[in-house]
């Protein structure tokens, strides 16, 4: 498969990256995820590292690449999924993946953007009702 | 990259397909998916295949057997985003993927499951509150 592709979920865009990221690819990720983003008017982005065991520099520029693409074009970039040892990995490299927002795992991340942009998740509010915190101005 | 990553959404699984199958990791993914259907008591499995264009007869009879483990798992399996020479080709190889739903996307395969398990979407349920239909018995 010479793409990846990105499922659009509500107000957010989900990239699940399974195959090392070579130039051509990233690039093509690149392009198609800005092009997503204008066409949709996402409002965020959600990459899921789960399956990369292995990161590199080349890597950890892509995804700041992205996530700062992203928010030119108004849209919050979410990397979820990361094994600790990418996490130790890209730290060792100097890479602090500046810009770039991280969660657990693909629901957390959604909670973060739902937070970020300010949209209230219907199904989270729900859950919340008897919480009197909600009452305050 | 040795196994698909499988993304817990909600109720549902989420699996993006981006490489092509072959045994190991066909069977990898059937024991990871079931596992994880039993482990979060997910009601549903969505299998994107939006990146799948090159599909023969081992891709559609894993598609089938991963439908009916979640069934006997008690989850339905859509599978989404199928290119229309995909299907073109499952139709001429004499595959119809019988038990298996599919949708356009993933919204719509999470819409349709939401239908199926008979939760009530209620971000869907907010913009359909002028219809009339939800008043029947």
């Amino acid at each position: 498969m010479d793409r990846i592709p990105i499922l659009k979920m509500g107000p957010f865009l989900l990239v699940t990256i399974q195959v090392d990221l070579y130039d051509r690819l990233a690039l093509t990720l690149e392009n198609d995820l800005i092009s997503m983003v204008s066409q949709t008017g996402a409002k965020g982005v959600l990459i899921d590292i789960s399956a990369v065991t292995i990161v590199d520099s080349f890597m950890g520029r892509i995804l700041g690449n992205i996530a700062s693409m992203s928010r030119i074009m108004d849209a919050e970039t979410v990397v979820v999924g990361m094994q600790p040892a990418v996490a130790i990995t890209l730290v060792e490299l100097g890479l602090t993946l500046q810009g770039v927002y991280t969660a657990l795992d693909v629901e957390k991340g959604m909670d973060l953007l739902y937070n970020k942009i300010g949209i209230i998740d219907v199904l989270e509010e729900d859950d919340q009702e008897e919480e009197p915190d909600d009452c305050n101005d």
